[in-house]
């Protein structure tokens, strides 16, 4: 999906809502559980649920790798459930030297059909540049992550003055551009959003830590739009785990429902 | 594998030669092409011919998920193949927030029998943490790595006068000890590998970079050892594709004996 197919996906459905699948079989909804694959039917009851109220899902990886060959399995079978017009991004962090990195590219892009991973930048060039060589596909840059630990190395002041998170998001602009590059910018930051969206003023971010981190959506929509939204605001457990029986389904939605109305607010 | 266990492998192979299993489908000699694993069959010739010059066998997880569910199929094989007194390193350059980091630890100790995962150290603390908590099971944080990207940001000057790679390998080094945590070093910074010892002399360093990226093995030998030797050395495309027809287990061979020997000459 390019750039000018997401927005125009943000404005018909007045919405930047990114669900993440952060599926773990020890929290679902004990309905799924004698499924046959019950990762996926429960990946399916959310995706049916949500799909009008968001314009992405986000499985993160690690839950569906930590069940091995049938956590992929139901992996593969969600990623191709998921409608055409929602963009699919693998929550993946990878990052290796570029012969590696060209078969982590390869695995998401081609052996499934996302649209985004997520990468670290710690590698550098040579570990970002394999994912930026895909038509319509994207790389989304870990700059400055929601958890506490952003605090230990992305925040450490440079000798030049700026903070390691400001000298990724600007460096690793050089390598890409607004149409196959996004950053990773936590909304457990919310102070810091308005100065990195002058940073990187056309690209899009990955917002997530609102709900369950704490960040506060309103502050975020408010801090970190652009002419374009500019923005993917993620919920995964808040959306995904808001009802936790018959209830499953209702308490889903109207948790999606209410992010996104906020959202329209501003769209 | 505990600390001690490693070292009297090390001693007694008169090695630290680590054998990277980078198993790429279009790189293997044509006689495995039509097994009806060939990376399984790849590896176990692999393994058989460089078992006893070897203590260490590192896949990078990369090669085997690019092949979806049937590289993970081989990774599993291939891991239960590697005899118990080997170790086994994951490099997967992971790094997650804490509930995710969880699921990375089980499925490469739990789901896998690896002793070592290889993780990202830019999300900090919690990204790290989870990897600490398995006993005589061990995280690898990437320290200075051995590619050109390493000079993007692992080599920036803080406002302390520290490089962002003294900073991560003094600070991480705070959450876990000797006995449960290593630091990847890369052979391509030989004139800095004296230095990094000083920083952590008595953990365990994991050097990527000799051959194939251009480290030097002697150079690296004297300046990166320890009492305990202290390091496991890697090497992948220089022994797994040192031939590539009939004669490829005899190149092999030739390829490990050489850096073996080398390496007691230390030892």
């Amino acid at each position: 999906m390019n750039r000018q197919e997401l927005y125009n996906q943000i404005r018909t459905k007045k919405s930047c809502l990114c669900v993440g699948l952060d599926t773990d079989i020890q929290k679902i909804p004990s309905q799924f559980t004698q499924a046959q694959d019950p990762i996926f039917e429960f990946n399916k009851t959310v995706i049916d649920t949500t799909k009008d109220l968001c314009v992405a899902y986000k499985p993160n990886i690690a839950f569906y790798e930590s069940m091995g060959i049938a956590g992929w399995q139901s992996l593969e079978k969600t990623i191709d459930y998921i409608p055409d017009n929602i963009f699919k991004i693998a929550d993946a962090k990878r990052g290796d030297i570029q012969n590696t990195g060209k078969m982590y590219a390869k695995t998401f892009f081609e052996q499934m059909n996302f649209d985004a991973v997520t990468v670290a930048p710690y590698m550098g060039e040579d570990s970002v540049a394999p994912f930026l060589e895909f038509d319509d596909k994207w790389v989304i840059v870990l700059g400055l992550t929601s958890n506490v630990g952003s605090h230990d190395f992305q925040q450490l002041r440079l000798d030049s003055g700026e903070m390691l998170y400001e000298r990724v998001i600007k460096t690793v602009q050089k390598w890409g551009n607004p149409n196959n590059l996004m950053f990773v910018v936590g909304a457990t930051h919310p102070d810091l959003l308005k100065d990195i969206r002058k940073m990187a003023e056309d690209y899009f971010f990955l917002i997530p830590g609102v709900g369950a981190q704490g960040g506060d959506l309103k502050e975020v929509m408010e801090n970190g739009s652009n002419g374009e939204i500019g923005m993917l605001i993620n919920s995964s457990r808040n959306i995904i785990y808001a009802g936790d029986g018959a209830d499953h389904e209702e308490k889903m939605r109207l948790s999606a429902l209410g992010m996104q109305q906020l959202m329209a607010a501003y769209i």
